[in-house]
């Protein structure tokens, strides 16, 4: 049954029962919902997902998708180090979309929502059709009294250190582009397809897991609060790869970012496997290409800190740098000036 | 110039220069926003107008869609009785979009909050490429200590008002569709084609306005702040018509709406004039139709709100009928039981 023939009153009622209503003051059914906001300051972030330019309906099962934006717009509140409280998604589907895959979307916001913020509700939305699936979602946090986490606060001295893992995602998206995981779904069960104790099973598992990675990311966002906690100076979430996004931090912190990029080789070995799997390389050139996605890959939503040096990191965070005095070049690796490739949503990719 | 050429930094540059930044904690340029909410609670409300099914851009100036979009959103806020305090806007447009289109939607957004909420900003956003031009706002609000105003306080003696319009947007509309107001932006001038002193003149004035009703509502939202001060015991916005809302409205307070015709003769006798020109209809048949455009029709975003006898109704709230006791009907209108028309954006008006 397509979401034209069951109307909006019955894709309602099927996709409501599907999410959490977590704790509100007044949930969805009136003009507007109320939440809490304990220390009179609400903490705001929103962000879309669109067919097309951010994810495939071949590629993706309707939980990833819920799941994904759950993950991706949450990632934002834990990166001011507030804890999350609420959500509302603004969904548009074409007039022929199944019930059934609007269902599955609101049972990838369950998911998403009981593994990254138990508790928390989707406390408003609003359904409408469109040519493609666009998921726009806004959540919400509170601070708890703690000051919020801005991208400004980072000094020389300090250590830069992340929450979670890098160029995992970016290296699941390649896969994908070069035909693993084909069929909706590919990182559905990433214990699929195991051969244990085989270095093909072992490529093969880890295939999986990093398109998993890529289609629905699950990033330690606890940690955001408990880096707030312990005294980051500045925070972000890692959307579009560690080097544009650490270049983002120090222009707003008016200091450089100097990584060292022995503190990445675990990223980097893990990801060799598979790719020199996927794409026929040499050591060499998968080392290369393994290198550029786990400093330049995007859409981990891993937390990127910055923390006085004589901070104690709160798990899951590891250094991977240091912040120094601002000179020409934002970001440094080993030294040496790191240009990001761009991402622009009207351009493309690079 | 494309948003494709100048990409997501200049096209976000351009934007938000002309979006008002209004009072807030931390405004757009980290992963998220605060925005202060001063009594510990943050009412929401999110709605998505999509090109095609809401409108069409041979009819609206981007600054027309802007500040609809503002009205509406605007209009769930009101309805709770909460003062506005912020708004994020999640945009999506195709990658041939004139950058010109753009700000002309943020000129929009502008001019909604200047005139309907003067003093609250744009805290964030999301940019994005869709086929379609997508625009989906979530507002908060504040409501500076009172008890929310939701849909299920109704009680049987009290007075049914409205404060607003009723069925011009609804009547503008009609003659979008009859062809009246060729090319886009056909109300940007309210004040064009009129004659004063003659009937032809009088009507065209009129049409201009119905039209503008239709693409850039104005409706008189502060009276929901009043409304609730005032004690009004049940609230919500007029976005599909006063007889499908006001059956929302007695489901949901278990009464029956009892409204009385004599007391929207006015607003039927506005709407003659430039429906009997456009549509060619002797005066009986004009008196149908804008009788049905004014209890059925949609998008006024007028407050409608029930009172108990004894409160004086704030301005600019006019009583429309009684709140009696819940019978199988939920909407009377002069006493006979009044079936409204549905809407469903998966099915279309009617």
């Amino acid at each position: 049954m397509t979401v034209a023939a069951a109307g909006e009153r019955e894709t309602l009622r099927r996709l409501l029962r599907h999410l959490p209503k977590g704790d509100t003051l007044l949930g969805p059914g009136d003009d507007a919902a109320i939440i809490a906001a304990p220390d009179g300051r609400v903490v705001i972030s929103t962000d879309t997902m669109i067919e097309g330019p951010d994810f495939r309906l071949e590629w993706s099962t309707p939980e990833q998708l819920g799941s994904k934006a759950v993950a991706s717009n949450l990632a934002d509140i834990a990166a001011m180090g507030a804890r999350p409280t609420g959500m509302v998604v603004a969904l548009a589907v074409p007039r022929d979309t199944p019930v059934d895959f609007v269902e599955g979307l609101a049972r990838g916001f369950a998911i998403g929502l009981e593994g990254l913020a138990p508790g928390v509700g989707v406390v408003g939305g609003d359904l409408a059709t469109s040519p493609v699936v666009t998921i726009a979602v806004t959540v919400f946090g509170s601070m708890d009294g703690v000051p919020a986490v801005t991208r400004a606060g980072a000094r020389p001295g300090e250590v830069v250190a992340v929450a979670g893992d890098m160029g995992r995602a970016a290296a699941g998206l390649r896969l994908l582009f070069a035909g693993a995981g084909a069929g909706a779904g590919a990182g559905a069960d990433a214990d699929a397809d195991v051969d244990a104790g085989t270095d093909a099973g072992d490529s093969a598992a880890l295939t999986t897991k990093l398109i998993q990675a890529q289609l629905a990311p699950e990033p330690p966002l606890a940690a955001g609060v408990a880096a707030a906690r312990a005294g980051a100076s500045a925070m972000m979430d890692l959307s579009d790869g560690p080097l544009l996004d650490a270049t983002r931090l120090a222009i707003a912190s008016e200091v450089t970012i100097a990584i060292d990029s022995a503190t990445v080789a675990g990223d980097i070995a893990t990801l060799l496997p598979p790719l020199r799997s996927a794409f026929g390389l040499d050591t060499d050139a998968a080392k290369d290409l393994a290198s550029r996605l786990v400093l330049g890959g995007g859409e981990d939503h891993s937390l990127l800190a910055t923390f006085p040096a004589d901070v104690e990191l709160p798990a899951p965070f590891r250094a991977i740098g240091r912040v120094v005095e601002q000179q020409d070049a934002p970001v440094l690796v080993d030294g040496e000036p790191a240009q990001p490739d761009g991402w622009d949503p009207y351009i493309g990719i690079e």
